[in-house]
């Protein structure tokens, strides 16, 4: 049957093209996709596929229920936007000014639909039920995912399936990971409160900006020193505000920053160990501090049989050339969260335009996809469903008579 | 016939706290001291004396001529005000919003006023001429005094003596020192190119608020280890500026600091101090910076015969009960560029307000002064000016003849 | 076979006990393993096995040629000891003063001679040779790994195989890894050469303390920014000596360290930082330095195929309750240099005391194995090259016939 | 009268010489100089001279009892030598090796003796007493004066007056300074204590060396930011010692080092501020530390009036041509405490080497004087005794008549 839906999804390439180059020209913020989020939903009405909006705030839930027995399979593709002002010069162009899809999440949901339409019309011969999770607000934390699943996105779901389009890797390449494959990405904010005065008088004041420059050094050594080299981290200040005129003490030192890991010891480890540097920097001269920790998205935890599954079947998919570990990436996701309550794996579909001048790193102003990829990211997700409902219906001897 | 000038002055006291006044609710600031310039050269002209006006900008230059031969003594007083909002709660307040005589430059200008007013009703017995230099822009480097002196205010002078109304120290104490009382104060830029990047991949980046912390940090050790000990220095960095996202890697940092010095050497050293260190720093990095050092006024240093001079006449000046070597102080003076000229000596005027509570230090929005000090002043320089006409024709045998 | 040979060490047991116990009280240092190699040699030479001596200083190579065609494994123990005072109180304590077998060498050689001797009496069944590295100064850079190499030890051999007896994990565990296991370990020496002069006269100085100490601290920002935060790395220094009296200031400051990396690229790329940041930071300061790096051993890096197949035997071996992925281990050992040149892998053999009491780690004083674990090594060895020989002439058509 | 003894100065000349030569071929330490308080004991018994030995250690006091009523005035030379070898080529080279009269108290002594034998031998028209203390101990802290002091050197003296010979300044220049002269010369410890570990390790431990790096850089702004800059001071580490092997993390790190001053308050602030920059950045480790501060020598504080009277007569001393003002000078002198019981001054008295190939700074192991100094020295001690007496009588109406 997987050659069939394969044919179909080609018989439909062009569909996700024109699905996907529309999306692009129309890309919606984070927690604003209202329009994105009604033309999934028309198109499943279109279909006459039961669908639910509004779930857990612009998200989408489609269900396609097979004829036959089986387990419930969610897959999930995110569709909200950057504010990044597209700069490319390509027909399809965001018509949206400072709004850009430069991370690909057009591709990903014009895989859905229509891999989901392909299903739908397959469903006679499904072994459960697939679940298509239209998420929104996946760029900005708190993300979409958490809500949706607070308003029931997976109830009855036995495994989740979600691939990123991945413009660094070569098309025709599948990168799967067991455990930890994205980072938890937090961020933290501190407020250096010394005391203010002349800048020819050092000794009456408290100079905000040495002690903020002293933790700026200071916080090296929590990777330098304090985590397990074999796990890996990383702390960034990425703002330090102190602006005065040239001649005075600063009374406040506002610095801003992140924190990424993939192991939750030491995602907490860092935030106290922070938290001991700054104390100690600000105890040498008499100084207070604010300091408060955001905690984002978890890191991306991928299933250990989920994801030597995807691996095997991902080998077996038409176009699939390639599939290696995934290195570890620093970057997040709030795909964590689904498997953090279902088992399932997240991969990377290789989407590297073939023209390396048109090749650039996601969230750039020029980012583009080989969209060819967004056909090999449907016939992937296809595959792991309907390899996985048969793989379970199989070992099940009892569903078989 | 000091005795007579000085019962005059007490006469006139009443006119000195009017002007001051005056010119306490009439601000202007550095460089926009038109009204304050006018009302001096009126002053002047309806006194019947001699005054060039406009003189290097705003300046006003009088010159009393005295019937007797002798030297040209110069008195100087500057006029200019500062952006700072008056909060006293005082009938002379500041009628003009943002700008305010924090600085006591108003009462320097009624003291030297009425101050000639009553030389140049005495001056048949006035042993030489007495210059009367109004100076404008004193709070704002580059200044007035330079300007005045290129636009030949110091022609002909012989000797120079100033004072500063000084709210930190008792009405009826004199300040003095021999060689610098007054900091050269100077202002610096740097701009640390580093690379921008995302947060979460330091490695591809060059962080550029770590270097700036670095060199923020490595900075202490020029007054700590470069500068020889026995001379005192300052080196500030007030501003500290990288403003982004909490989840990337600063590009740029900007940093803007202070430097304080006596000693024109020290001074040098330091500049080229701080280029090694950050030249050091970002070689660390291979980063990239501009650096950009301006010399504001140099250090205010005084000429031994004509402070001890100073010293010795301010004891005997009614309402003087204590005369004191002044401390070092870190702020600065255009009064500097004169002395680079004439001999002379510039020294602190006690003027601190009698009830402590209404005692605030120079520069603050609720700084005043003791008006008893301006009569001190004025007195104080009158004394500096005759006694030196004095002893100068009377040191020279042949103009006793 | 297999069940043979294992009941054979089985029988054995307490031969390797006393091997094992005899070696613990005899232990030498690292080049100077004269006895332990004669014991090693009179063992084969009394079985009748051909073994060449002084292989590569004091290394002994011992070869088992099976009756039956096939291919040649190596397997390799190591028996040299450490310069640490041995603090258990057990009957087979040291008894050289100062030197121990902290590390588990003496069973790693207890294992291969006993192994030894039961292949070599069943040789009439085995599939090609089987040759026995017992190799000099594993402790000690540059180790003995490379001269016997160099002298020819792996000549003919197709596949090696190692373990490492690991007292922090349980008997019954067998860790492998696929890939970098444990790390290169390296070591560097920075020389700083400042200015010596008076404790308080720091102007006409260049403090040696000061730069030494800004160069640890600068260091640390190698592992927190520089190296990609998916790879582990280590930079510690260990050694910081200017010794001087209260009131100078140091001329001279010596560092020593380490380096730790699993990667080459990050190893050669950490060599060149610390270069970098010492020379910025001598920069600042006009001072000099001498910095010389000392490659170690490289890192383990286990061949995949081979990795897996010991995973997949391993599970398969009486006693052997849990097989597992090695975390990365810091630390390094030459068995890196025999996988450079041929395929296999390395191994660790849990190897934990039973009683909590007793188990303290590596290089500890009281170190100690639970000897259990030395029968385990020698049986999983046994399976490894027993089972290696027989899939590889399995896969061979040809010989099959 | 001055005239007179000026003469005699000059007459007994080849004698000082003589005494000088013969100290600087027999120096010994601090504490230990028997022979060399012999032999001024020997000289003022041969002499006749009241003398009294043993006085708070090695001390030597001797007293000069004028005929005529006076005030008391004291004269103070050290006499102990350095361990340093002494490498000049010169006949009077020391005969003792690794000890040098590396500082000049050989011609302190010298020109004391004779000194005293002119002053004695012209007893019967000195108005008042003379006391001269022969001070051992002044190179070695806690030093000599406080224990002469406690045993009663100062009994009725009413001012005391002391030079040091200066080999940076020519011969025939005198420096003086009011107020503080010399500085307060302290010494401190800290031992960091860490949590040693293996240096592939860090997050096990606690590095000390780490931990010490960043007290020695923190320490930078004490001086930078904490203490006024009008004020001179200096915080040196001198001594930094974590030795271990290469791949370990340090336990512990000892630092050493010395703090100077002049102000009181500023001492005891440093004191203080280095405890607190220490506690901080040890709590930034969770590391423990010791900290011990011994307070050395005070800062030698002139008296105004005596230092202003000294400055006039040492313009009138033969072969003086140059008197001015001293600059700070960061080396102390246990001439302080004397100055803490009584009126006085210590003063320079200039001894550079006219060949400037022979000149070298005070310590150097060839370092040596233009004896010619000596003479001057003398002379001006004499002035300053005789002219102070014969001020103190004609200031008292009632002894004159």
């Amino acid at each position: 049957m997987l050659d069939h839906l394969w044919s179909l999804l080609d018989k439909h390439y062009s569909e996700m093209i024109e699905i996907r180059r529309y999306l692009h020209m129309h890309p919606e913020l984070s927690f604003n996709e209202i329009k994105t989020a009604n033309y999934i939903v028309n198109y499943y009405k279109h279909l006459g596929v039961d669908v639910r909006e509004n779930v857990g705030g612009n998200g989408v839930v489609a269900t396609i229920k097979g004829d036959l027995p089986g387990p419930t399979v969610a897959l999930r593709a995110d569709f909200d936007a950057l504010p990044i002002q597209d700069e490319k010069e390509v027909e399809y162009k965001s018509t949206v000014p400072g709004v850009m899809h430069a991370c690909g999440h057009d591709g990903h949901t014009a895989a859905l639909l229509v891999l989901a339409k392909v299903l739908y019309n397959n469903r006679h011969h499904i072994n459960g039920n697939i679940v298509l999770l239209h998420q929104h607000a996946e760029e900005y934390a708190p993300g979409g995912a958490l809500p949706m699943i607070n308003d029931g996105c997976l109830e009855g779901v036995d495994v989740i399936f979600g691939t990123h389009l991945w413009a660094t890797v070569p098309v025709g390449t599948i990168q799967y990971r067991v455990g930890p494959i994205m980072a938890a990405a937090d961020r933290f904010q501190l407020t250096i409160h010394g005391k203010g005065g002349h800048g020819a008088q050092p000794h009456k004041s408290k100079d905000a900006i040495l002690i903020g420059s002293q933790v700026v050094t200071n916080l090296q050594q929590i990777v330098s020193r304090k985590v397990d080299p074999i796990h890996s981290a990383v702390v960034s200040i990425g703002s330090f505000v102190a602006e005065n005129a040239f001649n005075v003490i600063a009374d406040t030192a506002k610095l801003i920053g992140t924190v990424r890991t993939f192991d939750d010891h030491v995602r907490t480890q860092i935030e106290q160990e922070i938290d001991q540097i700054v104390k100690g920097t600000c105890l040498m001269n008499n100084a207070q501090y604010d300091y408060t920790y955001f905690r984002g998205y978890p890191a991306v935890v991928n299933h250990e049989a989920e994801t030597k599954f995807l691996k095997e079947i991902a080998e077996q998919v038409p176009g699939v050339n390639h599939v290696e570990e995934s290195p570890l990436d620093m970057t997040g996701e709030d795909f964590s969260y689904y498997l953090q309550h279902v088992k399932g794996t997240f991969f990377f579909t290789g989407a590297k335009p073939a023209n390396e001048e048109h090749a650039y790193p996601h969230h750039h102003p020029k980012f583009d996809i080989d969209e060819k990829a967004i056909l090999i990211a449907a016939k992937t997700l296809c595959k792991a469903a309907i390899q996985y409902q048969l793989d379970t219906v199989q070992d099940q001897p009892v569903s078989i008579t």
